[in-house]
């Protein structure tokens, strides 16, 4: 971490900072935050994410966060605000992983990140690329509102963060992010795997990492006791309206319908139980 | 006004233009103000606030602008179209509040940035910043469209403003921007609190400043003949589905309900009065 | 295209990059997209047309992504990912028309800015801009998802163009891109005259060119057995409530109602045929 600042300065690469809410894109909430950014590090590069998370959805906002983690390069910077417990004496963090920065309430959002990049105990991060911390962030503003930390507190810190200042002028460390419970990757032998997510095109995708599934011969899927069947490559792999499990573009198992809606067709839900039959 | 071109040279700070309007997000219009500001000021930074305003929604906008004069730095430009009246001889004006400039259609958008910034006659402004002030556009391109005028007039302008052209080459001053009659800061011993937005979370804002609410001792706040009782610090004050009142991010009294929604759960609207019993 | 590198260096605009896509605002696709684009051009200006094209729909899709064409400058790449064929042997292409690139399936997406602008044969293109081109990208990572070649070839080229790089190191030219069979512009004596998108506002497009309509004296439009009368100048020249066809700011004739909704209240469709009686 201590030579951020030394390699930025030398490609003059302008920082990126992700964000990521519940907050809609009905208000200007967004941009209140994107203006506190800006004024504290007005060369960084905003990109959304998403706001549209549903309200208070922490394990939704921890898998979305986690594709960002994945995609985006060394020293970004992610504020992520899906923050239930604003105005409370929860915690608000830094977790760093993947090279990467996380802002956020300590409520569990940095989970799936940490569980598949950071090395969270036993996880597929120790495989992967190892590491996560964690600080706490101990600043806060000489005057700030009860109700939008994002604004007042996380924005402020990523900001500095996304210019280079050190860590220790504004947290400390701490060993002991908020980790969901029931979020892990699904490992060979428990029968863990299950529905984690439900994209915008109703793509069920599952906590089964893509190394795990293809040790498994001839794996067949099951779901809501309809069985999928074996894994395939495209959508094409199937007729129109057929469901199918694949590997998805995350890296992850995925049961989808070509052309239409695991969601709708197969009424699948997050929180279902996969079953894998070699 | 004099100055800005020379300090935005010293600071190579990029300028900062926001864009808000009810164009909605399915379309390219949006887009395609984009691509006018950028031909005319390439260094700009864009911020979307929102494109969601409900159609014609004036009130609304005028209370989603005012929160991005209030978050964004000095010299920010902000661009906003709800345009109901495009292709009449409706005024397009300049407004300058709080060192910030707002180019919108002359029908009431800037209202509330004007009465809470702007110093606009008897509201806070003048307790506050002081001095709005207000000019017409009168330059037009030589061929310009009936019905996408922020395309054609405004966003071109707000792209002149943002790279520091003098005002005076497309404008002249006005003494009567439009202000909507019924918007203005509610003040003590007038009955003339009321609702002026709800928000994605469904908490109702007031047009109530948290100076005059502060200055009532043990004020009981009732909406729609409910009692929402005595001002709470956060959401955590009261019990899950709870309604309560607190001054909100905005600086004003909210009516919220906790893990729920005022606008669903108490049935509250825009334009609903709001009692304060001392 | 060969002066486009030592343009650009003399004039240190940094490049355009817009998106176009049916990915929806729910989910990190988008961030991952721009995360790819980033890696590979970090200079690059990232504007959104849109991402709420409707699922596989490529003639909205097409038609939203000719106004980009439209509305952005020379050099501008625009990334146009509605890809119901990924993981086939569909090709993937870029376009260049209006010296500008197109980076997408070659499904039809290009259709109407090539019909538009691109002298397209036959249509409007070849009085207007002409010479529209296509090229096959040929070059593909050393490993990639079967589900997201937005993400994985399709963004990393349009990144490439962006910052220069010669077309001939990852494309070949192609002369028979893919245009879809029923989106032309309407010509005169032809009964061809549609329906072609619905907007936000609910104001309906036809393909009908102001410079073909303009020749028709006095012309009545006729949609759906409604006659909708002569052509207006502004939604103020009819009553509240009242359907009217006027020239849009798309160039194209349109028909809306004011203060409503052409897709509500007349129940036009896409597809609907638009007869014009002189």
């Amino acid at each position: 971490m201590r030579d951020r600042r030394a390699s930025r300065d030398a490609t003059a690469v302008r920082p990126i900072i992700t964000l990521t809410s519940d907050f809609g894109l009905c208000d200007s909430y967004v941009a209140t935050m994107k203006a506190a950014l800006l004024r504290q590090c007005p060369q960084a590069r905003l990109i959304d994410v998403t706001h549209n998370v549903p309200r208070h959805d922490i394990l939704c906002g921890s898998i979305t966060l986690e594709r960002a983690v994945d995609g985006f390069p060394d020293s970004t910077v992610h504020l992520a605000v899906v923050d239930p417990g604003v105005g409370t004496d929860r915690r608000l963090i830094i977790a760093r992983i993947k090279r990467q920065f996380i802002v956020c309430p300590d409520n569990g959002l940095i989970t799936w990140a940490w569980q598949m990049h950071g090395g969270g105990g036993g996880g597929l991060g120790a495989d992967r690329e190892g590491g996560g911390t964690a600080r706490e962030i101990t600043w806060r503003p000489a005057k700030f509102s009860s109700t939008f930390h994002g604004r007042d507190i996380m924005a402020p810190i990523a900001a500095q963060i996304a210019r280079g200042d050190p860590l220790e002028s504004f947290s400390r460390p701490v060993s002991d992010p908020i980790l969901l419970n029931d979020l892990s990757p699904a490992a060979p032998g428990h029968d863990s795997a299950r529905i984690i997510h439900i994209d915008h095109f109703g793509n069920a995708t599952t906590n089964v990492p893509h190394e795990y599934i293809r040790k498994l011969p001839a794996v067949t899927v099951k779901v809501r006791n309809k069985t999928i069947g074996k894994l395939k490559r495209t959508y094409w792999d199937v007729a129109p309206g057929k469901p199918l499990a694949l590997i998805g573009s995350s890296g992850l198992l995925e049961i989808a319908v070509r052309d239409g809606s695991a969601h709708d067709d197969l009424k699948v839900r997050v929180g279902d139980l996969v079953h894998l039959k070699p």
